[in-house]
């Protein structure tokens, strides 16, 4: 026993002692970074007020919907004005100043981001209907719109995504990717905050869905499991304070109306489907379509059959 | 601080006006739905009866076994009696009756419903020693019955599944779909609960398999990531009531004996891999096989390779 | 109410009759398996070692970080001592000895194993720091080291397979695997405990990727989502005991600088992706490359545009 508490005691030694030879993988004394477990409080909280209802236990009647609805939006307030000032603070770590000033800029800075962003819920609600009528009108399998809220991942992925967005927007550090990491956990579908996507966005299945930082999606527009919307190479350098030099739109554009069955791959900055394309299961396309065309898989050529 | 509380108040009357403006995805003073969290317990409850002593912590002993399955049959029975109820309300929500007939109907149907499933518990099992013997018999890496259970996902999905299929079969709205999408959730597989699936049926990895609502999958089928049993096109359409016009068999069909490698893609109501077919990775099916047919990817006419 | 509860007693005796017929897929009286809750519990608190203040919701300062540490590598120690027993038991279930020789000899050998693991935690440290690095200089989207380690899925999934590599050299029965299958839950990506996987490892979103259990994978290597490193055919016999009978290399070979973009398979244990190699997305690789070569799906022959 004693041998074993001289053993750990060593072991510690030894690993506090890697943390000063390799530090930059872990994080002491500096700012404390806004957690995950925060983060997974925070999109809690949101989808209680985004779908009201449907995730808590007991039912909300009329009367108490407002009291409802403040409290949500306090304890939002709360959590997001804390997790932005831990964001703010880490990514002005480099800077130094004598005085309080940056404390206090960032203080007010973050319950300002906090206001704005929460003033922006009515309109991503607004938004978020398109999405659930769009699954509603594209899957025979859903029965309901309340169905394909308190089942479909797809929506609970488009939803904490449209709301990162809008943080993604305002230039809040890391907590826009820790969400959508946070969705791409729960639903194996992973959208950068960056990507822009209009309205009735359908996500079937989703699985394996990768939509890039600088992708450009249209109105009305169906994805399926395992596409990826990618960029062609990854080339890029960095300044010396590690900010990316130049990185232009390195993942596809979808116009309106576009169609992408499972597995497909549509890589390259400057590959546009245009209006109405439709592409085929596990098609490869790294080149602007015309409007209308439908792209598909030729299995002529592809596959062969051994017969027994 | 009066300034953030009347900024509050001011986004909660916004966000509350949404609710009536986009009511709709909102689920307020109807019925409760059934809650994730709630067929989250149920699963949990079904698992440790499924296969006791795997997931609890504890030891159990073959004196103390009957009373440990009695609570978690009591339990399981009052949980699911519960959510039933809340899903038939849900499906019977536009039906109006000043007496208080419906609610007595359906909380007798639901006890009704519950115990009919209960009852079904140990054929469940029956067929689950199949799967769990044919992940075994098709792993190298699968050391033992018991490294299954506890190890592969593919064990969780299927058991989800198998269970959610009794409901569906009995038509309970709503909790069979949200079952195997928590199952969804932590295997990244996708069983409809509609499918059918024969005995000894093993799924390896599992991350992106999708199996659709009218998928007919015989006995000893292996099926591996990423494969998709799938719809060739998604066309249908609505009644007055949101009900969905004659809708038929759009998944494919496998008959005993197929295995489909990681990747590929099956698609169409009419498909049917017959007896022994075995699909290469990546490939793309979606006519008819012959028995015993072996359908590969042919990499000569689809592949360049240019040298250094 | 009393027909409930006879209707309840009933299906317990069915039920754990089921438990007597179908024996093989339940797990009482034995020695208990580790739990999947315990592995879960061991990982969380190997994350606080590995990326001190990264996790925890508490800044920790330069001061405490000993005791902090201390802690955490003792409550480790713990955790794993008594997971290892379990699987040791589980391992010599089938041996009988009526001393106590057994139990004895495993609990000195997982007190053993324990600290042998404990002792390798600034070595995987040291790796995983590469594999951060990997991260920030292949990825536009990453603003910093920190932002990889508080949000990128591929790192925890590599952390926990780096510790789980560990055990499974030391010939720790199923706490490797459940470790890996731990991760491949919370990320989609399937690295096996077995594989060999050197330093700078780079996976990107990730969902979807499988790695086998004989795979060996050199330095900078870097792999996007749904990626699968599999066998070619799996064929295999088991003696008597259950063992698998020469089972070997099944799974390929990447040297380094291998770059493989997503959804490509590689498949056999004598492919070997030499030097350098870059396979494109959705490629489909069965034979060894030589060092350089860029394997690129080939559209021209492979895909059929119908116009509007």
């Amino acid at each position: 026993m004693k041998n074993t508490n001289d053993a750990l005691k060593k072991i510690t030694d030894d690993v506090v002692g890697s943390y000063d030879i390799h530090g930059g993988i872990n994080h002491i004394e500096g700012c404390t970074l806004p957690s995950q477990n925060s983060v997974k409080e925070i999109i809690d909280t949101l989808m209680d007020i985004f779908f009201p209802g449907f995730f808590t236990s007991n039912e909300i009647s009329g009367t108490d919907l407002k009291d409802f609805t403040l409290n949500k939006i306090t304890a939002l307030n709360d959590l997001l004005t804390n997790e932005i000032i831990k964001s703010l603070k880490f990514q002005h770590r480099h800077q130094q100043d004598s005085s309080d000033n940056i404390e206090e800029t960032i203080a007010k800075k973050s319950a300002e981001e906090s206001i704005f962003f929460l003033n922006k819920i009515p309109e991503i609600r607004k938004i978020l209907k398109t999405d659930v009528e769009a699954f509603y009108d594209s899957d025979p399998a859903a029965a309901s719109h309340e169905e394909v809220i308190v089942s479909y991942p797809g929506i609970f992925a488009i939803a904490v995504y449209r709301a990162a967005h809008e943080l993604f927007n305002n230039k809040i550090p890391l907590i826009p990717r820790i969400m959508t990491e946070y969705a791409h956990t729960k639903t194996g579908i992973d959208i950068h905050p960056g990507a822009n996507i209009g309205k009735y966005f359908f996500i079937d299945h989703g699985t394996g869905v990768v939509i890039g930082e600088t992708s450009i999606i249209g109105e009305r527009c169906r994805i399926y499991q395992g596409v990826t919307l990618g960029a062609l190479k990854i080339e890029f350098n960095r300044d010396d304070d590690g900010k990316v030099i130049e990185c232009n739109k390195r993942h596809p554009t979808l116009e309106d109306d576009v169609t992408i069955y499972s597995g497909a791959t549509i890589l390259g900055g400057k590959t546009i489907l245009k209006k109405g394309t439709l592409i085929g299961g596990n098609a490869w396309v790294t080149s602007t379509t015309e409007a209308g065309d439908k792209v598909v898989f030729d299995t002529s050529n592809t596959q062969k059959v051994f017969k027994k």
